[in-house]
């Protein structure tokens, strides 16, 4: 049983920075996540993917973000509980009481949810014996690492910004990229199914469209991958000879027992006052990407503000008649600064 | 005559990532600053000095940090107008014509105010002759470098955070440190004071309070400094002889023409629709310190935001029926990228 002041559902980097602003209140938090390391999206799909975005930071990987955000949270020393969900969320004499998919008990004054899209997976194409090829690393749903691409055969599956952008960011790299797609048109940003288009007609033959099929079959053994066949929508199949799958299928997202706990929702996400993250029932917090209201922004800089809100929204809520020295970081630091 | 999509009023952190997320949107920015250089207070106040709330970087310092946002920003191009101040704003056929007060002439379709405080600057003693003290830097206002105090005899004068971390953080550095507040109880972070009791506590004399006194004259020739003269209430009065004097008496505001520009405004911030700055003039935005709205958060975090959001509502505002295919940075990157 783990008691602290404030317990935060999601250690993506809204989670993250959430924990840096409730310790700046002196509010300790626990943090629980269904994925077995903190960072969220940015972790777990593009580690190694540049982001522009991000305020103050020209350029960084989703990696990086992560652990920079990691170690700015660090010296308020949350209590982490990853690879779990919060399976059940109960209010009692003031305080809640969250149980996990792990067995796991913490009481905390307030909650955060910062579950982004919920638990998420890749959306797994329907195709006999893929298990076996999942576990090898032969057919993979996020680039965990570019470079164990180089060299590689690959067939990237999918139609929309992921495949296209993994195909352009691996062709120099791998030793020749199918793109399979059962419609002719990607549905990606303009400018990089340009580069792709470009890339297939270059006369190279190393980037192939393959367009419009689907997958069919996989062939191998021991989880290695030889081939895999697919087919046309009028019934031709080709078998190509591969090294890996890359399927880029889309997330399918589960807010699990978030749905069950009464709060306000609208299209499965929760609504919030957007100046404190207060949600429908007092006490409970939400911010990011799972968060919404009217003009609601879905960028990972909108999530950090609202992070910050939310902690001092909590200060105000758990200690309504004390007064506060606002402190602003350059006179105080942080604790082991 | 320069034309641009959005004016940007104020050069601060905000006002820089409000040129990126401008940029973003494909909206070219001018940037209006009174300060020459670029950073607001960051880079005015406390180039040197570590702020710890930045997301994602656990320490960084306000001058990097103001660097960091500059070259974020740079891809996109924007047009700086530094050392002058917006002095007229008049619309004329949806257009904004901005004037500043060194002559130049801006044109611009949507206006974002990330003013801050207005234009500042220190509240500075009424002490007959500062201005030739002031010139030689014998006198100052800001720590612009910490390095310039090494070996020397200070007197920081001031009650509140400032005068008690610049004590505290350059005692390290001074041969002497004499702090000069007209109460004997600092108005300060209760654990930066306690640091400045010990250390004027601690037996070597280098850190000495003098309470309450206040300034009364400067001693010196060329600009250089021999000695101050200040007086206790009830009229004693003490010569130090020191090398510098660093008055940290607050900074005075002065929202200038901004005033007058017919802004709702509630105690000289300027009140907007926190999802999107839009103030009560459709067409101008504000964002940061000088915008307001219920439970508002003076952090920079939160600034961020708002001028991602200030830049998307000005893109919706500007293309009411054009489609946009959301784009993630990581999919596009920048121009530069």
């Amino acid at each position: 049983m783990t008691t602290v002041d404030v317990a935060i559902i999601g250690a993506g980097p809204t989670g993250l920075f959430a924990v840096f602003q409730c310790g700046m209140q002196k509010l300790r938090c626990a943090v629980i996540d269904a994925l077995d390391v903190v960072g969220g999206q940015c972790q777990a799909l593009y580690p190694e993917k540049p982001i522009y975005d991000i305020p103050a930071w020209p350029e960084i990987s989703g990696g990086d973000l992560a652990a920079k955000l990691k170690q700015q949270a660090a010296p308020f020393a949350p209590e982490y509980f990853l690879g779990q969900t919060v399976t059940g969320l109960k209010e009692h004499a003031g305080e809640w009481h969250l149980t996990t998919s792990t067995g796991n008990s913490i009481t905390a004054k307030a909650v955060i949810i910062a579950a982004g899209a919920g638990a998420f997976g890749p959306n797994r194409p329907p195709i006999e014996g893929i298990e076996a090829f999942e576990k090898t690393g032969a057919v993979q749903y996020f680039v965990a690492k570019r470079e164990d691409f180089r060299g590689k055969r690959l067939l990237i599956a999918g139609g929309g910004d992921s495949a296209v952008d993994w195909a352009v960011n691996l062709a120099p790299l791998a030793e020749k990229i199918y793109v399979l797609h059962r419609r002719a048109k990607f549905r990606a940003a303009p400018e990089m199914a340009a580069q792709l288009e470009a890339l297939s007609t270059d006369g190279s033959g190393r980037v192939e469209l393959v367009v419009p099929y689907q997958l069919h079959a996989l062939q191998g053994q021991g989880g290695a991958l030889a081939s895999i066949t697919v087919s046309s929508l009028t019934g031709e199949t080709r078998t190509l000879e591969v090294d890996n799958l890359l399927a880029f299928f889309g997330l399918s997202m589960d807010l699990g027992a978030i749905a069950s706990w009464g709060l306000n929702l609208d299209h499965n996400h929760i609504t919030i006052n957007p100046a404190t993250g207060a949600t429908s029932v007092p006490g409970i917090y939400a911010v990011g990407d799972i968060a919404t209201y009217p003009h609601k922004l879905k960028l990972i800089a909108t999530g950090f503000a609202e992070a910050a809100q939310a902690a001092h929204a909590i200060y105000n809520y758990l200690y309504p008649d004390q007064p506060r020295h606002f402190q602003y970081s350059t006179s105080t630091g942080v604790p082991a600064a």
